[in-house]
C-alpha cells in the first residue's frame, strides 16, 4: 500500500498539478480567428440562442459537457471530508467520463449550510452543463437533493452513487440469477447497508421484478422493520413485517446477498446458512463484505461479485454512468429517468452474453472468457459498452419522450459497434 | 457584416460545437492507470488535503483553473439576453485565457432571483477554482457582487469588464499623457458613461493620481453633479460641484476624453473645444464616441485611443486579464488587491516604451513600430506580456501580503523573456 501511496500521489503532482486541462478545440491564433471566437464575432450565435436556447447545443460545448458535483459529505469510503478534500475524486471521475465516453467533464466542489443552498447553488449554475453527474453525497440529503434538482432542472440530473450502482447491480444480479436458475421476483434479498447505493439497488431490482416484502435491508441497529421508529423515509419504504432483528436470522435461505457496508461482515457460517445457489454481491471496497474466495470456500455453488477488479464479476460504475450520459447528452435529454436506466440494464446483461472480443481477453491475460458464474458483467475496457449502452439508452429517452431530438442519426455509433 | 455573421456561427458550430474541451493530462489508459487516478489510489490526495487545504494546490487542478462567472446581464454590448445566451462569450473568454496564458479556465453561467442569490451561488462554488473572473454583469449590481465575493472567497475575484479595461486604459492614458507633456493630476478629465467600467476606469486613475474634482462624469442624464438626487452610491462619489449640466460644457478646455458610452457621441466640434494636446481614448465597441479620423481632423495634436484592432492604441482587455491571473495564479493569491493592479499599469506602461519585436512587427505587416501618439499600449501579440505582467503582479502580491508562497522561483518566466 505504500507503493501505491507514492504512485498515487506522484501521478496527481507530476508534470503538472491535476488530472485535467481545458483544451481548445477552434483555431485562435489570428486576428482573425479572435474575432470569431470573441469580439465582435462572438455576438452572432449570442443572439441566435438568445432567441431560441436550443441553440446553445449547436454553438457551446453544453451538448457535450457534464459537471461532477459533490459537497464532499459521502468521499469513496473516506467519508465527510468536506468539498475541497474531495477534489481529486471528483477530478478522477471527469478523467473517467473523457476516457471512456469522450465527454467533457469538470469538477464542481459545493460548500453549503443547508440541504436548500446545495440545491439552489446547482440549480442555479445547471444551464451552463448539458448534464449533472451528483456524485459522493451523502444519505439521506442525497435523495432530497436528487429529486429537487431533477424537478429544477432541465438537464439530466443522475446521482451516480445511487443509480450508476444500482444499474449495474441489478445488470450482473439478473445475470446471475439466470445462471442459478433462480427468478428475481422468487427471491429472498438480503441487503446489508442502507445507504444511498443500498437504497437505489434495491428501487430498481424492485423495477425489475423483485418483491419489496422479500427484500430484507440491515443498517447499523440491524434488520429494518416495521416496529422501528428511528427510520428516515427512505428506509421506510423498505421495512419488512418480520420478527426477525439481525443478518444471522435473515440470512437463512436468502436467495440473493448485497453488500454496500463494509468490510468481512458477513461470514463462511452466514454464508453456509443461505438458499441453494446463492448469489453474493460483496461490493465493500477495497474490502468486500466477504472474500470471495472464502464464500467459494463456504458454498461452492455461489456465485460472487465485488467491487474489485482483481476478481471475477467487479460491480463497476464505470460500466455505467460514462455511457448513460453519452446516450443522454447525445439526445439532448431533459432527464435520464427510469426508462433508460431500465434500457441500460438491458443493454449490460445482453453484452455479457455475447462473445468476448480479443482486445478484453489479452487486457487481461486470458484466453477464454465467456457468459457463466465468474462473467456476469462485461469489462471496462470493452469497446462496445459505449455504443450498445449509449444507443439502447438514446433510444429509451426518445421512445419515453424526454428527448429534444425527434430520431437517432442513422449512423449512430455504428463505427464502434 | 453578413460575411462576419456567417463566419462567426460557422466557427462556433464545427467541427465541434463551441470553442472549448477537456483533456487529460497524465495517462488513463491502463488498469495501474485508473487505479492511481481514481479508487483506489485517489483516495491518497485526498486525505493530504484533508490533512491541509493547501495540498489541493499540489494534487489538482485548482491552481491554473479560472472561472468565468455571469449572469448574462450586461453582455458584450448586447446587454441582459440572459445567462444561457451569455455562454459563447464566456467560453470565448475561456479560449483568451488559455491562449494567452495557458491558464485552464471554464465558464459558469449563473441564473438567480436577487443579487444576494448569486453570490452565494458563486462564493459555495468559488474553492473549485484558483480564481474567478467576473464578467459582462451589469452595474450598480457588479459593484455590491464584486466586494462582497472577495470577502466571502478565498481566491482572487475580479470583474474584468471594471478592472481589466480599468489597468489597460490608465496604462494608455498615462504614457498617452506623458507624451503630450501632461501630468495626470494636472489633467481635467471628461468621462462619458457611469457603468461598471467608467467607474473602475475613473477610480484606477485617481489612485494613479488623477484629482477626483478634476473628473466630470456623465450618464444619460448629463453632468453627473453634486445636486442631483437620483445617483446610486457608486455614482455619488463622482458627484462634480459644478453648474455645468451637459457635456458641450464640461469638453472645454478637457485634456482627457474617456468614452465609454456609445457610437458617435463626440462630435468634431467637441474635440475642437478641449484643451491644447487632448487624449481621447474613445472605447465604445465595434462603433468608438468619434471615429480616429474625424478627431484627428478636428485636431491633428490629438492622441486617440479606441476599443478597435483595426486603428491605432487599443485600449484591449486581453492585453491584461489574462497575465494579471497568470501571475496572481503562480503565487497563490488570496486576492488581485489595488497594488497588483498598479503593478499590471506600470508593467504595461513599460513595455510599450521598448523596441518593439519583430514577431509583432511581422503581425501587423509594419515595418516600424515605436512608442509615440500611435503607439502607447503594447499589441496583444506581443509575447513579452505574459512574463512582463505576471511578473510584476507575482511580486506585488508577495509584497502586499496576499501571496500563499514567499517567494518567486529564480527561473520564473524567465524563459518567454
Amino acid at each position: 500500500m505504500t507503493d501505491l501511496r507514492e504512485q498515487a500521489l506522484e501521478y496527481h503532482a507530476q508534470p503538472v498539478p491535476g488530472k485535467i486541462s481545458i483544451a481548445l478545440t477552434k483555431p485562435a491564433e489570428t486576428q482573425h480567428d479572435l474575432a470569431l471566437a470573441y469580439s465582435p464575432g462572438v455576438a452572432e450565435p449570442v443572439r441566435e440562442i438568445a432567441a431560441n436556447p436550443d441553440e446553445a447545443f449547436r454553438y457551446t460545448n453544453k451538448g457535450n459537457l457534464v459537471a461532477v458535483i459533490t459537497n464532499g459529505t459521502a468521499i469513496l469510503g473516506l467519508g465527510n471530508l468536506g468539498p475541497l478534500a474531495s477534489k481529486p475524486v471528483m477530478e478522477g471521475k471527469a478523467l473517467l467520463f473523457k476516457r471512456f465516453a469522450n465527454i467533457d467533464s469538470i469538477d464542481i466542489e459545493v460548500k453549503h449550510r443547508t440541504p436548500e443552498e446545495f440545491i439552489d447553488t446547482v440549480a442555479n449554475i445547471a444551464d451552463t452543463f448539458g448534464g449533472i453527474n451528483l456524485e459522493d453525497i451523502r444519505a439521506p440529503e442525497c435523495f432530497e437533493i436528487e429529486k429537487q434538482l431533477i424537478e429544477r432542472c432541465q438537464v439530466p440530473v443522475f446521482h451516480d452513487d445511487q443509480h450508476g450502482t444500482a444499474i449495474v447491480t441489478a445488470a450482473g444480479m439478473l445475470n446471475a440469477l439466470e445462471i442459478q436458475g433462480k427468478a428475481l421476483c422468487d427471491s429472498t434479498i438480503v441487503c446489508l447497508g442502507a445507504g444511498a447505493a443500498a437504497i437505489a439497488c434495491m428501487e430498481l431490482l424492485i423495477k425489475c421484478g423483485a418483491m419489496r416484502e422479500k427484500i430484507y435491508m440491515l443498517d447499523r441497529k440491524g434488520v429494518i422493520h416495521t416496529r422501528r421508529e428511528d427510520l428516515n423515509e427512505y428506509k421506510k419504504l423498505f421495512a419488512n413485517n418480520t420478527d426477525k432483528r439481525t443478518l444471522q436470522e435473515v440470512i437463512v435461505d436468502a436467495d440473493v446477498f448485497v453488500g454496500v457496508s463494509g468490510p468481512d461482515l458477513l461470514s463462511a457460517e452466514d454464508v453456509q446458512l443461505m438458499a441453494d445457489k446463492p448469489v453474493i454481491f460483496a461490493c465493500s471496497n477495497p474490502d468486500p463484505e466477504i472474500k470471495p474466495e472464502l464464500a467459494r470456500q463456504a458454498r461452492p455453488d455461489v456465485i460472487m461479485g465485488t467491487g474489485r477488479s482483481d476478481y471475477p464479476n467487479q460491480v463497476n460504475n464505470v460500466l455505467c454512468f460514462p455511457f448513460i450520459f453519452r446516450g443522454a447528452l447525445d439526445v439532448r435529454a431533459r432527464a435520464i429517468n427510469d426508462a433508460m436506466k431500465v434500457a441500460a440494464v438491458e443493454a449490460l446483461r445482453q453484452l455479457a452474453k455475447e462473445p468476448v472480443p480479443e482486445a478484453v481477453l489479452q487486457a487481461y491475460g486470458a484466453t477464454e472468457m465467456r457468459f457463466g458464474p465468474d462473467y456476469v458483467l462485461p469489462k471496462p475496457v470493452d469497446s462496445r459498452l459505449l455504443p450498445r449502452i449509449a444507443k439502447a439508452v438514446a433510444l429509451a429517452a426518445i421512445e419515453s419522450g424526454v428527448a429534444g431530438i425527434d430520431t437517432l442519426p442513422e449512423d449512430y455509433l455504428a463505427d464502434a459497434e
